[in-house]
């Protein structure tokens, strides 16, 4: 419970990197991927089967928290680990991404954002302090600074002026967090799909120095390729000592991609969101478990899973739930995709210790 | 697999019966807790954990099953037991009580009752014969005779009416279930609040011969005064050697006073439907965990319970999750209420095998 925050890159294939993050609440074997807590929870699954999932990290959502419960709350009660008995390591966004997503919006300016809450319209005002302040109440092992995101696309002008802005944030955001052993603060950066924006974001952010670096700004409408392509020159430009993360990635194929190009980190509310919609992954592709082709079929989601979905259920009766708005369809299609998402995160971490990767990576990445 | 059906009275404290049945999936304790899978499914609970609250039989509604996904379907896929993946004990009621409740009727006579599905419109017509086929279909241990429910309060004539017409279905859902060894139908008294037709009722229903006997029409809002004053009598009528059911019942006063008046089997949605609501039962009485004072109370839902959710989470924290309407907010307080139930039943069990039920009784009973 007090170890040095680290990173550690085992081995290379190519830019594809086998590491070991080591912060206040563990170890994080990478390339990793964080389910999504939003609000607390990741939705549907009780945390004993997201630990047993393979799940070594969890992501929470500031901007979530901040309004409900609140984060003098989860300080009181102990901070987030102990609120929601969650005791392995904990990233938490910034809420930037979502005050700018799911609010309104009342005020932004370089100092920071007046927001109206989507719950009960309630007026806040967040800065850069006030967000690494929220965060370490919310006591997260990874900090995330708070950054401005613009929407895709974007003109050259609105992305250099919210690179700009963020970078003025990054560096209120790293004098206001408290440094404490095993506790660390990402960067972000920005600059939409503008390889001299990117570029120039990266180098700022590495003069003004984090933990970690997160690329922001991407799976926000681009496309795979466009992301792919701002990735290759993006982490070119990044530490080899510090870890890497690809913020709100996404489909499994987007994760083997970034991984080839030297990502380590990964979340995104996809399996858990597509499962209480009725989607599996599976080898073979998405499932859509409502297809009527499915409610006689009695294998289960897939024949290669070890969760508790596929050991005791099939298609058919998940089908059944699904169409009914079951709650237990979205808690077995949920478990399903995050079991998913960490069994295809494992067979990453071996085909790199293998030496394998580039194979692995051709006969996934579609 | 393939036991006769049987129930034994293992030890009687004043008209408390310590029992056990069994069935052709396994032995049921007496007096037991049936919860509720209304479409195949206790809601928000994996079977697994409803096996490991001390369940062991689940009660199933032929109903909201032969509406979706059809009982042909489950039938084709092995039966109930092997489609939702419970291999214990399954009554299914005959979904008497739920035509007349939840769907829009056409037509009730002598033959049967003609109604149209609440979820898509559908017309159907169900006959004591075809209620029966239905649940053989299901693969139900116990199978229930179709009958006609009136609600509260009912004219002497209504109940009358209803009451003669449950008989006549009483002997056609008798002709019509197939006897296999391990698998029993149970008849259903009815008679409202009326003495004279419960009387006549059960005498009848005895006439005819059941393996076991359900007190129907109770708990329609009567209110416990008058329940308990029916089953005063009622209980009273029937055979020693044979198990009594109380459908729909209760709340847990309404369980230990009716366990005092010699009934065996309970199944309500309480435990599970309140849970989705916010309730939680504990020996103080029930929670009502949206209530502010419980936003920072690090305490379990309950002291003495053992469940998942009492050896992990605080009520401050399940206060957060269904005031956020999360999932995982009804996945726990039902878990919590379904174990409730079960310990109150092994409570009363114990206390009948140690001969003091009826202290146990005057300790709990309000």
């Amino acid at each position: 419970m007090n170890k040095d925050f680290s990173f550690k890159v085992k081995k290379i294939n190519n830019k594809a990197r086998l590491g070991q993050i080591t912060c206040a609440h563990g170890n994080i074997d990478t390339p990793a991927f964080m389910p999504v807590g939003t609000c607390g929870t990741v939705k549907a699954m009780k945390f004993s089967d997201v630990a047993n999932s393979g799940a070594q990290i969890i992501l929470g959502n500031t901007y979530h928290l901040m309004l409900r419960p609140g984060a003098d709350l989860i300080n009181e009660m102990g901070g987030l680990h102990q609120y929601i008995n969650w005791n392995k390591p904990i990233l938490t966004d910034s809420g930037g991404f979502q005050v700018m997503s799911l609010s309104k919006i009342r005020k932004i300016n370089d100092e920071g954002v007046e927001f109206s809450s989507h719950i009960d319209g309630v007026k806040y005002f967040v800065t850069p302090e006030e967000s690494i302040r929220i965060q370490h109440k919310l006591g997260s092992d990874i900090t995330m600074i708070f950054d401005e995101c613009v929407s895709y696309p974007a003109s050259y002008d609105d992305a250099k002026k919210a690179m700009l802005r963020s970078i003025l944030w990054a560096k209120r955001s790293k004098e206001a967090f408290v440094k404490r052993s095993g506790y660390a603060i990402f960067g972000i950066m920005q600059g939409s799909t503008f390889k001299d924006l990117r570029q120039e974001s990266t180098k700022k952010l590495i003069n003004i120095g984090f933990d970690g670096y997160a690329i922001g700004g991407l799976a926000v409408g681009e496309g795979q390729d466009k992301m792919f392509e701002t990735l290759d020159y993006s982490c070119d430009l990044l530490p080899n000592n510090k870890p890497r993360y690809l913020m709100g990635v996404g489909k499994p194929s987007d994760i083997i991609g970034a991984v080839a190009r030297g990502v380590d980190m990964f979340d995104c509310v996809m399996p858990t969101r597509s499962g209480r919609n009725g989607q599996a992954f599976t080898k073979e592709g998405a499932l859509n478990i409502r297809n009527a082709k499915y409610k006689s079929d009695s294998r289960p989601l897939d024949q290669d899973c070890s969760c508790y979905a596929c050991k005791n259920h099939s298609r058919a009766y998940i089908h059944h739930l699904i169409k009914s708005n079951e709650i237990l369809g979205a808690m077995l299609l949920s478990e399903h995709n995050i079991f998913y998402y960490q069994k295809l995160m494992k067979e990453i971490r071996l085909a790199i210790l293998e030496d394998r990767f580039e194979d692995f990576y051709q006969k996934n990445h579609i």
